[in-house]
């Protein structure tokens, strides 16, 4: 019975975040240990710690204790951890292990985790782990890196399970029996035509439960989406979701079947699709929790400086106005509702459109009903917030012209801002620019600037 | 073969993604067809779509002319289109459809998508459904129904294939090749114990290529993950993504099996949670593409109010210093771009540890390094955008006073804004608040009244 099963009494908490997963005391417990140098106590914790668990551990700890961690598990060192970790702790562990440490660690990798790992390595480190692979291996592994990155034939598992359709169910299973040559566990066996073109699947369970004489193409399912090799993967993650697969046929130009993607290969993708668009959206270009000070910082910057060329054009068009503010100084107090009111309200309608266009529920086909619906709640929401505004600023300032002014503002700069939050990122997908990443800079850009403006000029005109 | 399958020549444009769900000119037809009253074209342009793709067409189009696709499609309407409906599209669907005819179609969906659909629709149409549904499948429906929302529960499906662990794989073959009550097509067989725990599971496919005589025990893999049915569906997520599972099973309080999960179920909750995150970042309840003018505005109202209060909050902090912005005029001008650095450097840092708080990456055990980096990376940042606002201070208004008074608040907003996006999601977090909803306001409040604040305050004391 495995360590990991759970009897019935414990079950009682198990829903304890704390039951999976490496726990807040396991960690302190590890860093203790570690502190104190009792490199057997440290071993001990970390023994029989899934994979996935002690690639957060590493992760969790600080570079030091990373290191330290490293050096006890030493020659225990079990490769599978690698796949789990994220990109920056990976490329540190990478350089601690060195070139001939990775290369002794990568034969024992299933070929899609040993593909994923070498791609993001450099290539003088690559050609290294290359040379010194078994041959047949080496090829898969340069085959797979041949392929475009972040495409199908990245994300496929080469070994699949290809019939013949003439192949009776009898046939099917004996051939499974004495085959070295296939995966250790797989859903789903193709079925194939004399060119090896998929023309159906049978999934396994239904192999077992069915008589040895029957014909695999009786009992097949020919219903089936096949991808072809070249696929972004984000359109792979699309496929699977749309029609809830679980395994995927993978094709080469000719139609001739070379792999197979399960939906679990899927899940890393779309989590980090959905996770990339936040990030793009936040203004930070990838997540950086592992990176150390200077790559975040640096990587931050980019950013910070693009919005503050935006934020001196705000202020540029405020100084057109310097005269007005200083003769009624309640617009200084006043203009930064309009603007941040906008940027809100444009906000909101960016991120709808932005993760519409993600899950393609927004195209050209209904664009225009998307856009005309964010213009009416764009007036609507204008309209209302005129009146709120308008009121505080009578409220406080007694002066029903200024309330007037804000007011009109505010219905401008909203109606603006639900254009723009749609229009905008409608128009950076057509030129094929990822919306995620440069709409909020111009979205707000334009808030602001329409935001002050309008205020402003408004003042300018009725208030003096 | 079946009309998905593609020969060698159409793959040539396979990875256009024209290719798969409904095309623009698809929608465009079908349109037309509808606005011509022409039903038979229509019938022919829908006919042979798969249902999520149905699904899809009936999204996109605007509400009449789904109603009249509806009409045409008419009895031959598939209950499997439902599952794939966005919730609003679905409820106007069921609507349209009716008590008596949603009850008709109920029955012949799987018992997991059933739950899905009816734990949306109001308590009287539930009991009106419920009354017309099988005893045994009713029963079914009823025990999912009473799990916690969002539970493991309710992501399971009841079909569950398990056998005693003393069976032979021949006996198991035997058993499955004469079951009726099996799901049709599973991927891990479960072996349990008398008690009917689980104690290892064997995948389908080894089941198949084992010899006959073998004892379950001897091929099943004892290191599994059980999932108690209370668990939370966003926990669930968490297993799956964290061990890769493809299937897991799932217990009750005693440690009975009574269901499984499987990974397809998962990618929909994994995709949910992603998007939601982004979608309450932005200030959006959620996603509401479909959603009528009238709910999307008063569903945004709410968050624009919000903001309101603060914006006014940021404004009452400039009325304290009204007197000095009338003697200098250029702190009016250049006061925005303080509290926007602030705000924009506050959600970079807020965005990478709502996400990391979700990814279950960042948690007590590594908060104070994250900080304590945030922090590092706020005076850094503060520091150099210091100095390249103060040149622009400097250069625009020639006043090394003003440079000095900017740079100094720049540099206090900035490290505020780094120490108020870490502080204010982990804050939420350990009180249970979800941080991705109320965090982005409470770090603009704060960034912008101690933007405004830090530097009108030091301008009325330096510069005055």
């Amino acid at each position: 019975m495995s360590e990991d099963f759970k009897s019935g009494n414990d079950l009682q908490n198990l829903s304890d975040e704390e039951n999976f997963g490496v726990s807040t005391d396991l960690i302190h417990a590890v860093e203790d240990a570690l502190e104190g140098s009792r490199d057997s106590e440290v071993e001990d914790l970390v023994e029989g710690l899934h994979e996935a668990d002690t690639a957060d551990l590493l992760e969790t700890l600080g570079r030091e204790e990373r290191y330290r961690l490293m050096e006890v598990m030493g020659a225990g060192f079990d490769p599978e951890i690698l796949p789990y970790l994220e990109e920056t702790v990976r490329d540190e562990i990478v350089e601690w292990l060195g070139p001939d440490g990775i290369a002794k660690l990568v034969p024992s990798l299933d070929s899609d985790d040993a593909v994923e790992l070498m791609q993001d390595l450099n290539e003088d480190l690559r050609i290294h782990i290359l040379a010194a692979l078994p041959l047949a291996y080496r090829r898969v592994i340069e085959e797979s890196l041949s392929y475009p990155e972040d495409s199908a034939g990245r994300l496929m598992q080469r070994e699949v399970v290809a019939v013949p359709s003439v192949w009776t169910i009898g046939e099917t299973i004996d051939y499974m029996r004495v085959s070295e040559n296939l995966p250790d566990d797989f859903y789903d066996i193709f079925v194939v035509d004399p060119r090896h073109h998929p023309v159906g699947f049978v999934p396994a369970s239904r192999v077992m439960r069915s008589r040895r004489h029957v014909r695999l193409d009786e009992v097949m399912d020919a219903d089936m989406r096949i991808i072809p090799l070249e696929l972004d993967q984000e359109d792979v993650a699309h496929m699977f979701r749309q029609y809830g697969l679980v395994s995927a046929p993978v094709v080469e130009k000719s139609g001739r079947l070379v792999g197979v993607i399960t939906v679990d290969d899927v899940v890393d993708v779309i989590d980090e699709e959905a996770g990339d668009d936040l990030m793009k959206m936040g203004g930070v270009s990838e997540p950086d929790l592992y990176d150390d000070v200077a790559n975040t910082t640096i990587a931050r910057f980019t950013w910070l400086g693009v919005n503050l060329l935006t934020a001196v054009l705000a202020s540029v068009v405020i100084s057109l106005f310097d005269a007005t503010i200083e003769k009624v100084v309640a617009l200084a107090v006043l203009m930064p509702i309009v603007a941040s009111m906008g940027g809100n309200a444009g906000t909101q309608t960016l991120t709808v459109a932005v993760r519409s266009l993600a899950m393609k529920d927004l195209s050209e086909a209904n664009a225009a009903r998307f856009i005309g619906k964010e213009f009416i709640i764009g007036v609507i929401n204008g309209v209302l917030f005129a009146l709120l505004t308008g009121g505080v600023a009578w409220l406080w300032f007694g002066d029903w012209a200024l309330a007037l002014v804000i007011g009109a503002a505010m219905i401008i700069n909203m109606v603006i801002a639900g254009l723009c939050g749609t229009l905008i990122p409608l128009g950076l997908e057509r030129y094929e620019i990822d919306p995620a990443v440069a709409s909020s800079v111009f979205l707000t850009t334009v808030t602001d600037v329409i935001g002050f403006f309008a205020f402003l000029g408004l003042a300018a005109m009725f208030l003096l």
